[in-house]
């Protein structure tokens, strides 16, 4: 067993290989100066099971890029099993023809992995749970809910409603709901004509609440401050916001700061720079759960336990 | 273009062909006495654009199985392109790992269509749109929202909720909601505790409105009838309920008979027994959609207006 | 190594994990009120051998999508290798184009197989040996007539001659009288006009003799039942059948008990039911032969002893 | 539509041409002194439906390469349909594992000329017809037994017997007796201890008959030869032998030369060469079967008249 | 047929599109702001022949990514025929495996664009031609060395020399001065020792001669600029360069500038934007070229004028 | 793992047996009369890791095939990996399309090995490095220019110039050159009008030097002989002559003997019969390199200590 990591997330593999107390393989990945990306190995990989870490968040093709040039060469480098850790999962959002002639990327993407030659995918949140269908290697899909869940048990709010941001996030509400055991409602969307305004209603009891808004990611933070905007004009108490991905393409960041949110929790599954890691937002790590999932792997040991 | 149907449901794929003024393709599909399934096709095919029309429904695994034989006989007599058309695409609900080692079946069924050799599918109200992502080859999703929804603007219901049975329906209710212009709700189930009864709750106002619960697929009916138990503790007016397939396992469909539902409203995507077409239960046909999307199709025009 | 079974022949899995001496993997099938199959690992299979015994026997659909639906499972559950032990292999039949336009289903059961992920298939008395080679799988192919003939050979009969009931058992016969060093006749059917019955002859010497009617599977039992009444009027002394498949479809059983045969030897590659098993028939057991074979393979050693 | 021929059978390939009225499209075969085949195609291609008429026959290595090498070129040409005419499908013996670690020769054929790139195969009397599943493609199985039959019924034989030289033919001498409406034997082959010289049998009547031996193929000849002296030790009138492919390999002709064999009839779809023509050898034409059935594929007409 | 193009380089797609006289196809292509893509085909594409341009030069990650996810979107919403025309085909200098554990990522790139989708390639001058052979589809590849050729043919030198700059372009200067008909000579780089400082010798006769240095793609300018060095060096009068692609990565045209080179002349394969349009560069167009290949491939003509 | 050869060059299968210290698994080529090649493997392989070492030597297409069958019959004996050694890849000078409508067989050849079965490839200096590319398995190149370099090391000759004895073989030479640490030349051909002979020139100073001539093959040696002629022209002192596999069509040998070469020196990559084997040529083995590669292949080890 093995472990690689590339660019879009180094620190992070640093934690992971820390604490399974492996180094990190040596490779090196140059950037010609016409844009080529070239990928080298520099130690045998010859029959060995390798686990690669690579969020493929912004710059998203060029991480997409690396990831599959690194595949391709520790296939022809006969790697037993090339293994790929893809903790934010990027262009999940195509995963579907909303309109006509539109592409499915998410899928365009899993079968560039595949042909490259990945044998598994391990990844967190997925945004919606059928992209593990398309694939045909097996996936297994950490579940981050739970990190974060664990942060709002300690902090002991009171009067605590669960609020998902959009009808879309329902599902993922639900489950936090039901580890913090309170009850939920959603923000509702509507253009009641158009080319006229939308409309935001609060769908449930929120009133005089401490609020919990939840999401997957957290991306220009739009959903997110809108939502709060529409609480707090609900009468609810205090605002609290978390999501597992932090996107947060500009201006992002200066929304938060400038809304009615008290504390956005996310997860280090993409790497936040310094200038994004703002006072109000806590980051917490996946490290410690991916560790966990990839011992169990290299061990044929079952890893439902992480997620059931 | 030839069309042919199979045995799941062959008032429709009559329907069809009449609208389209072309006769059904000669076949015949014979079960031998140990349960196997021979199909012979009755006239040439070779160089021909094929359609087939079969819903996966009840019996769910011998009418796969009739359409993966009848694609590999086309295949083999030279059809130029072999276009499925599933109104009711069955195994829908398996389209993810929900727990540990459990199978992707809706996944399963695309890769099996797709190595017995079918060039496009066309289908009706997908249960998760990402399975479109399921198959490589183009898939024309129809949508039956908007009959449904054409159903209750001709019956000028007035102070409408649309209502989603469940957290995860709330897009399909957005949608019924959009064309209706009218607010949302949706039914809430939680298990308080372990081993505990489960707790309904209505989230959103619902008091004195008359509600349409809308699902995908009715098939057990446990779903819409336990909501419109809680929609009526909650002060209701009437309620109507509609999904697009029929499923309806017993006992489905006494339990809509014995439910204050007023009216069930379904379409022809499954083919509906004599015995199951109760006085409350309104069916409406898909025909003039799909026979709609064939002819753009075969005449390489749009369908995007269809679903737009 | 891990044995699981499906629902197609039970005790026949539960006889070669005996032998075996292994537990039978923890698994559920689940069958939903509208007929869709559910499957559930509940045990990590995570890096191993998995073997499924299920012969795709009557309901033959049902039985293949059980079959397919788990290796999906187990393949996403990240088994080291998935090998399918088929005693019975259905459609086996129809492994060829005999008219224009029809299906080659024997070899679509293979692309299912493959697709869906198998590593290797592990098969009892092939129809027609060339299905062998509609795998691009390995295929171990066991021998069901060694079996059946060391009955014979107990029974210690004298003026033998085998005979195959049809022009197609010649070489089946001829197998099985090399093993009893006796000689062959076979059962001919002509329809000397269109529309005229068929007429029966019996080319060989069987007067006065006792004969061993061979055939690869009993479905309707038609076939050997016709010659049975042929050989008699032939001046036959006793009449034996066997055949290693039990299809019996109705009715069958029936048909065998009123002809002139005297005992009718089959083996449990099919599940027998219980009002299927007469005074007359006789049931061997496969299990010893498909566990030494398991064994063999589990440990890379040759199969060939068993079939050479 | 083009047609090209390449070195196996140009003489079957004009005449085919010849009753087309299209010519046979301009390519080069050219032979290095190493060895290797360069294949030049000297007309464009793009865009055409293709058909390439060779026999895998001796030299059949040769001949198999010169197919798929010719593949590879039209492909990358744009040809649009690459259809192959294999009158005689070389390795067709090898069509399942007969002992252990076999290989399946004739289903890797498939695979090579499929992953080369063809849309279609054309052939004529495989040696087993479930070769037509080891392809994924349509496969036309022509036959060639009509043809023979015909002749013999153009000669108007009295007291005739059709004998299969082998158990493993009686399927071929049931189809021939079925148009001349006769009786059919076989000779039988046993070896009644290990390393004791064979012993054959006629099985039915041959006595005073004239007989008309049917096989596939005439290899070595051995068969039919060691037949015809069975069958005059059985007291049989005149011998009459047919086969549709001559391979006719050393020292095939002398042997049916020497033997009690009166005529040996063949196809042409093996290129005899002068010296193997004998007197009492006869060669009858499948090219008028293979143009009317190349039109109707190209006409998209079915083919099924030809073999029903 | 249809002419669509992507970002890399509209001004030749729109001299391609108004030689052949047809629109470009009308399509989108969105940046969210966290960097992923989004396409949109905003005209029906059902049935059609379609053809992408697009080269995947600077920023090379984003171009193939739009390209892939193009292709995805076009073969999901039903075109006939996916073909790309990719002028100046990146990554290509990785072709082999210089080094141990190194990737082969022109292969890579090969096959993510077949498993996206695509029917043909149509290129131009690949770094090596071998290329051509990683594909399993058509390449047409267009050759630019007759275009910069004529272009000296006009200029009316005298007394020329083609140098090829390195070992590895000899075959490419072998062509130009077939064509000039003049000799050739080159430039041999050797390290003496490791780590000691490269040597550079030009084998052949330049001394008072013109030279015109010919490469296959001008990227940093590196090895053009310095076998004009060493030119100089060897007393040659003028020197001029040429190379089809001109990637022109930073500081080459500095270099360029700075250099004894008196006229860089190369083609728009790649967009060319104004700052690097520097005095002593000549930039000639390969749109009629590639007009004319599209127009025969349509037509299903042979393109093989275009370049023997 | 186990060792296996087929007939192409079993002398240096034997070889690298002996180096190994294990023994050649028992394997049988038959030959049947009519060209068909039957392959046993006549012990286990089952789990093993398989080593078969076979030229693609003359006659190279029986030799394919022979390599395709075995893989086959290695893939039904569930082998657990099939690895080539394939000293000398026949077909690499077609390596791309030089003319319109040609193969591209050296990918073909690449095609039909990965579909037969295998898992790796390990060969030795391939005609152009690109065709490791035309593989998705890993290829493992090894060089034999150092091989032949160390022999003209140990001869301590003086005053050398390394010669192209072509355009397209500069690359291999400057390896050479640059392992003794001498310039480089080479020989120009051009046809200066059409249909007039062509001239030859040589490009750099080789007056008064010892030349080594240094090909991939050695094929009809019509190269290296005309360019020994033009050396001698141009007033060189000894001329060698070296390429790692000898080829040698008819009349090679004749004419290296007839030329002013003094010695030729190659490997036995490909086997070569006595009367071939003249006293100026010289054969060094390659079966160290191999055995050394296949040792670290099987452990797992780097093999790129053997090329970097």
């Amino acid at each position: 067993m093995k472990l690689f990591t590339l660019n879009s997330n180094e620190p992070l593999a640093s934690e992971i290989a820390e604490i399974l107390g492996m180094p990190i393989g040596k490779s090196k990945v140059v950037r010609f100066s016409d844009g080529e990306v070239q990928i080298g190995i520099e130690e045998s990989v010859r029959g060995d099971d390798i686990y690669i870490i690579q969020s493929t968040a912004q710059p998203v093709n060029d991480h997409v890029m690396e990831l599959l040039i690194m595949i391709d060469a520790l296939k022809r480098a006969s790697a037993r099993t090339i293994n790929v850790v893809i903790p934010y999962y990027g262009y999940a959002r195509q995963d579907r023809k909303a309109r006509s002639r539109e592409p499915i990327t998410a899928k365009l993407m899993a079968n560039l992995l595949e042909k490259a030659g990945i044998d598994r995918v391990i990844t967190l949140d997925l945004h919606a749970p059928q992209i593990q269908g398309f694939f045909n290697v097996p996936v297994d899909q950490l579940l981050g809910i739970p990190i974060l869940a664990e942060h709002y048990q300690q902090q002991q709010l009171e009067d605590v409603v669960v609020v998902a941001p959009a009808t879309s996030g329902l599902r993922r509400a639900r489950r936090m709901a039901n580890i913090l055991d309170v009850p939920i409602a959603f923000v509702d969307k509507r253009e009641p004509e158009p080319n006229m305004p939308e409309v935001m209603n609060v769908v449930g009891s929120v009133e005089g609440k401490n609020v919990i808004i939840v999401d997957d990611m957290i991306d220009t933070a739009e959903t997110i401050v809108q939502a709060a905007s529409t609480l707090i004009e609900n009468g609810v108490k205090d605002i609290y916001a978390c999501g597992t991905h932090a996107v947060l393409s500009e201006p992002a960041v200066q929304k938060v700061e400038d809304s009615p949110i008290k504390e956005l929790v996310v997860t280090n599954s993409i790497l936040l720079p310094d200038e994004k890691n703002i006072a109000k937002m806590k980051q917490l790590s996946v490290a410690p759960l991916i560790a966990d999932a990839l011992m169990r792997i290299q061990q044929d040991q079952s890893v439902s336990e992480l997620f059931d």
